[in-house]
């Protein structure tokens, strides 16, 4: 059993305020102490002077198997790019390259802050062992299409089998791709294995108009309701994008509780336009932050994801006043931890699980500190991050990576794309 | 006189494209050598593998002196912004303040690899003492309005003299704050200031489209006609923001060769809008970019002022083959550098100040690299700047800084605002 204590520390506490010269005790995998007073007995004491404790990042969309293809394409249209780029290069990728690419992707996170990813891909394997070892927290799933479902309804039935006594870090999801991709059949049918397994679901959603006018034209509704009406959300959902949402839709998600995991950078880089996020928060839907892959990114950097999450309604709407500082490090933790079906992370209060960013306020670009929750949100990029820690186990300290062998991960990435 | 050679380095050359193992040398304040065999005689010699060298950036339109104001006052209604927080806490602000603030952003800016700034405020001589200790290059001018018009007549007289001989880094402009805060008169009086001293000039240009509407009604003209007619742009103009140009107004800009500084993070926080870059480069207008001041931003970092110069562009206008890696990089560099009348910075390139920053492409965020410009666009944080050189002078290296004492000026920052 391990034990820290941070001191003095500026903490973003459980109402997503600041509080200063706090102590947080940590013992084995969770927080079990928040005050202002000291509190002897802890194995490690940490300075937290000039420095601010976090909950740490929840990526809520990824790919993170996708850590080759960062910056192989760009500025193509979609098409183009989908065809002549990306679906051939990942036709080429191994379960080996699926494993590295994932821990790739999760050295960067952790280095920013993160600690847990929804994370849709294929080759559940590579990706399940690259969880395991990296001490990151991720719900995974794979995603079902037209070309793929009945290989994958035999996958999930594995995958389900032989990760079921897991460590609660790895947690397995049904994904069905996007309505372009799917049949309701698949809907159904994928639904169905979500319910008898009682896992959640993860889905790409209105991401574009066309994706919008296809669907009411094949099946006369929209995205939203062509998932409703094929059982889709009677399990938890994280729904990614939803860039056209009609307000019927949001009346849908909101019923059901499905999570809005926006993308900000990747809906501008791709084209697709821009969430209006302040509309579903105002109605209520949990909305979450992800980063998608960094294809369409190109890192995997929160902080910067917050920005624009921040940035976008302001500009776009005309309002400076829309999306709080205290609105963006909700969606980035809480949201998407609620999402993954995690209620015991994303907040640091006592008895949650200790997944914890220490964020080093010391550098002249977060100098001077009038809000934290303003200097967090408007000033701070992924590097300013000094510690991450998942489970009470320290993933990242200092520019050290104690669970991934960084060096390895990226010397296979770099070899390996010379072979592409 | 010193001399170094960066080896073995990725570059992005004098056409914005990359360059594999070259090596540049640099000899007191010049490159010297582009090439890609080795080349001896340099006292020092730095590993380039791995790394890449760019033109340092220049920050187009930076209001350096505010630094005490980053994340003061956010989530605000323009007019509550301005009159309740911005003016109030600004109204206190010392020469010693300005001077201090000036050291906190350009500490920031060279940590993150910029070189150079177009930089508007007040108190001249505080301003001009932190550019010449600091290293770095800045085009300052003070902000004529028409509460300080006939006390500023009398400061640049003074200033022109002061600094006509000063070192080439520090050139004094003429600024003309905007055309809300002045009258025809103050446009023509300080444009004939800056042709007697055959300075530029800086203004702040349609940032938003009350500011239009405004001007029409009351001048009968748009902002750009405004300043045209009053004989603005006889001298190299700098133009800041530019979010609702019309089409004559494109034509002005371009017949009279004035810059665009756009800041597209500071409009989205503002709520001013986006400015149309792509119909801007398309017309053959120089484009460059600045941060405006961390009240509205709240940093320096041009990594993510490029990537959002980048994005905005595709998202908005849904075509994501507009605004591509090179145009970023150049905007964020040699535009700047040709805005400031320094046709001699901004590219790597045989007889060019050497204004360089080395990017460390050694981390899991920029791993793999498929090409270097799309990584340092899309992928690279302003963190990721290893070293930064000013005419020669190395600035920052590896989290030194050698012309600021930046614990000083950190700590000057901190106390100041606790008696704000």
């Amino acid at each position: 059993m391990s034990s820290m204590l941070f001191k003095l520390i500026t903490i973003v506490d459980e109402h997503f305020t600041q509080k200063d010269n706090m102590y947080v005790g940590v013992t084995d995998n969770r927080i079990d102490y928040v005050g202002a007073e000291y509190k002897a007995g802890y194995e490690r004491e940490y300075d937290g002077v000039r420095k601010c404790l976090i909950p740490g990042f929840v990526n809520a969309h990824a790919h993170s198997p996708m850590a080759l293809l960062r910056g192989y394409a760009e500025n193509m249209a979609l098409s183009d790019w989908l065809f002549k780029k990306i679906f051939p290069f990942e036709s080429t990728l191994t379960e080996e390259d699926v494993y590295y690419s994932m821990l790739l992707s999760f050295a960067e996170m952790i280095s920013f802050g993160c600690v847990s990813t929804t994370d849709m891909y294929y080759m559940g394997d590579a990706m399940a062992s690259a969880v395991l070892e990296s001490g990151v927290k991720s719900n995974i799933s794979l995603s079902a299409t037209v070309g793929n479902a009945e290989a994958l309804k035999k996958e999930y039935e594995e995958m389900f089998e032989k990760y079921k006594d897991a460590n609660g870090r790895l947690k397995i999801e049904v994904s069905v791709h996007a309505p372009y991709t799917s049949t309701p059949e698949i809907v159904r049918d994928f639904s169905e294995i979500a319910v008898k397994y009682g896992c959640n679901l993860h889905i790409h959603l209105s991401e574009t108009l066309q994706e919008n006018i296809d669907c009411k034209a094949k099946y006369g509704c929209t995205p939203t309701e062509y998932f409703e009406k094929n059982g889709a959300f009677r399990v938890p959902t994280t729904a990614a994008h939803c860039v056209y949402l009609e307000d019927g839709d949001i009346e849908i998600l909101k019923q059901y509780n499905v999570t809005v995991a926006t993308c900000p950078t990747s809906n501008l880089k791709l084209a697709s336009g821009v969430c209006d996020v302040q509309k579903l928060l105002d109605s209520g839907v949990n909305v979450a932050i992800g980063t998608d892959s960094v294809a369409s990114n190109n890192n995997l950097d929160m902080f910067g994801e917050m920005k624009l999450f921040a940035l976008l309604p302001k500009g776009i709407q005309k309002d400076p006043t829309l999306v709080t500082p205290a609105q963006c490090l909700y969606a980035a933790t809480r949201a998407g931890a609620l999402s993954q079906g995690r209620a015991d992370c994303g907040a640091i209060v006592v008895g949650n699980r200790a997944d914890l960013a220490v964020v080093d306020l010391d550098k002249p670009h977060l100098t001077p500190v009038h809000d934290v929750l303003n200097t967090l949100v408007y000033s701070a990029i992924g590097s300013d991050v000094a510690l991450t820690m998942a489970d009470g186990k320290i993933l990242y300290e200092n520019g050290e990576f104690y669970t991934i062998d960084v060096e390895k991960v990226k010397h296979y990435a770099r070899k390996r794309i010379k072979k592409a």
